[in-house]
Order: structure tokens, then C-alpha cells, then sequence
């Protein structure tokens, strides 16, 4: 197996180790193990498990901006539409695990933000990115009529990104995607109503 | 120091050992250190790492058991006062240290809740118990007439036991506590307004 490979596989079965069972609770041996390569290509690769650590959140960073592209920031959707997509999307993804691993970010952040400094900097970054690609959806949403002019999409914007990560943890400790679901009916059905009217969004679900 | 009294003082700096270091990063070692007693003490009381994390849990809990008492079960108070009060010991609580700890709770869920069947069963009862003094508190909202009959207490409940989750996260990654602040404005002006009525409630704060 060429070098470079190494690196690729340390990586995406890292990916899938530290997902599964926490960054502290992932060692070395494992990581190599899980991606059948000798225990020196890691050291041969990544300075420090930190510097892993960091290059792990870019991996999942990177498919999670495709998810993005593909909902919250695709003109072609109507923007609520693109909104429940990427909620659906969430919880596809708690699917394909049986709800067992939760949000990376999220884990991380219970974890490992007050050790490394570096990690809780890029995850705050990695947020952000959510967080400014939810409020371009909801600013489309209001330009679309869809929401009303009064709605302050930034505020809102930021709620979606800490109630998305309680919700993704609460299904992670259920084992159930009803906590992701019950985020949905409640922000579809009682945050996002139009402003001035009680009227709940009318297509819901 | 008389042995029943190591016990106590290795769950009470355990515990604050484990919720600034998460409960795999925080070893044996570093817990009889911090409670100054001798290595075998932790063997002699706990059976297990499990059987400790079972009980830093429970000392956990019957803190936060307090504050619900004194809050959202406290009769003497109108209930949405009650709520309120709940938040902002929530947000006194990330205020102690500085924001950088979290919620118990939520970091044993992120971290260990994949790896021990039991910590999880433990964490879905007290998450429930949480959850039902919130909608405790929501009915006799209902009842005294401050939120309208309409209202799911139930599901709301359960909504603000994940969205608070996640504020807590969020606030742990951001070393502030806007975003809880930012749940419970978005909370008392978006969701729990009146049904059927488009006014926010008037007295948030």
C-alpha cells in the first residue's frame, strides 16, 4: 500500500473509531488497527493525535458541506423545503449508525473543547459555518415569503445550530430519532410560524 | 481519615475531576490525587470505573434534584417564574466555571453512553425526570393561565430538555453563555407564546 494511502485510510477509518467511541476513548492502536496499517504510519503522518483530531473534523466537515450545498444553500429548492432536507439529512445519518454516535462536532465539544484549544477554535469555526448557511436559508425563506420580514434569521440561525446538536445527543442517548423529529414539528410548527400571525406554516412535516 | 469519608471525598472531587475532563480522560490516578487518599481507596468503594460513573451521576443528580425543588416544583411561585428561574441556575451553574465544563449529563451521554448500557439506562431516567418536572411546570402554567390550553406540556417538556442540551453545549464551546440566554429568549418569545394568540408573552426577561 503507497504512503499517501495510509494517510487516507488513518483518516477515514479514524473517522469512523472516534465517532464510535469518543476521541479520548480512541488510541492509537486502535485508529491503526481499524485501518489495517502499521502503528508507525501514524506517527509517520500526524505530529500529534491533536493534529489528527483536527484533521478528522475536516473529513466530516467536508461531507457535511456537500449536505449543505445540497439543501440549506440549494437555489433550485424552495428555501423551507432545503430547510427540512437538511434536518432529514441529520437524521439519515443518525439512521445509518442506529443512533449510536451522535454529531461528531457535538462530541467533541463535550470532550475535548476544554483540552485543546486548537479543536474548541475549529469547532466554533465549523459551527459558525452552519450557522451562516441556516441564516442564508431562512433570509431566502422570508425574501420567498415564506417567513415574515420580522424574523431575526441570525438569532435564529444560532438556536437551530445548539437545538440541533441537544436534539442530535438527546437521540443519541434514546437510541431514537424522535428527539431529532420532535426539534423538526416544534420549530416547523411553533418558532417559524409567521411573525404576526398565529397561523402555524401551512405544509409542515 | 476514617474510610467511610474517602468514599465521600473521592465522589465529590471525582466528580469535579470527571466534569472538567470527561469521564474517560479523568483516570483513577487523577481522581485519588484530587481527593488526596491512597490509590487502593478507589478499589476498596467501587467496584468499577462504570460503578463510580454510576455514582457521580447520582451526586449529580440530587444536586440538580435541589434546584428543581427550589424551581420548577417550587408551588409558591407563578409557574413561568419558576421556568425562568430553572434556566438561569442552569446558566449560574456554567457561570461557576467560566463556561468550560457543560453539562454533566451531556458529556456522559456525547462520551459514554455508547460504551456502558447501564450509564446510558441511567442517564435516559434521570433525563425523564427533568423532563417531567418541566412539564409539571407547564401545566400549571396552563392551569394559572399563562400558556394556553392548547399546548403539548409533554412534547414541550421533552423539546426543552434537548434544546437546553444543546445550549449548554454550545456554551461550553463558546466559553459564553449567550447561546442558553439566546434559547431562553427564543423560548419565552417564539414557543410558549399563547396559542391561538400572535402576541409574544409580555413579561420575558
Amino acid at each position: 500500500m503507497p504512503k499517501h494511502s495510509h494517510r487516507e485510510k488513518i483518516l477515514t477509518e479514524g473517522l469512523k473509531v472516534v465517532h464510535a467511541h469518543g476521541f479520548a476513548n480512541a488510541s492509537v492502536r486502535d485508529i491503526v488497527r481499524a485501518a489495517g496499517v502499521p502503528q508507525g504510519s501514524f506517527t509517520n503522518h500526524f505530529e500529534s493525535k491533536e493534529a489528527f483530531g483536527l484533521e478528522v473534523i475536516e473529513l466530516y466537515r467536508s461531507r457535511n458541506a456537500e449536505t449543505i450545498q445540497q439543501t440549506l444553500r440549494n437555489d433550485a429548492l424552495p428555501p423551507l423545503q432545503r430547510l427540512r432536507a437538511y434536518i432529514d439529512a441529520a437524521k439519515d445519518r443518525l439512521n445509518r449508525d442506529q443512533m449510536r454516535n451522535g454529531c461528531l462536532y457535538g462530541n467533541f465539544t463535550a470532550e475535548a473543547s476544554d483540552h485543546s484549544e486548537r479543536i474548541r477554535q475549529r469547532l466554533l469555526e465549523v459551527f459558525g459555518e452552519v450557522r451562516l448557511a441556516l441564516a442564508y436559508c431562512l433570509r431566502a425563506a422570508v425574501k420567498a415569503g415564506e417567513l415574515s420580514p420580522g424574523l431575526d434569521c441570525d438569532e435564529v440561525a444560532a438556536f437551530i445550530v445548539s437545538s440541533m446538536q441537544g436534539a442530535n445527543l438527546l437521540s443519541k442517548a434514546e437510541r431514537s430519532t424522535v428527539p431529532l423529529e420532535r426539534f423538526k414539528e416544534i420549530l416547523f410548527t411553533m418558532v417559524l410560524r409567521r411573525t404576526g400571525s398565529a397561523e402555524p406554516l401551512a405544509d409542515c412535516g
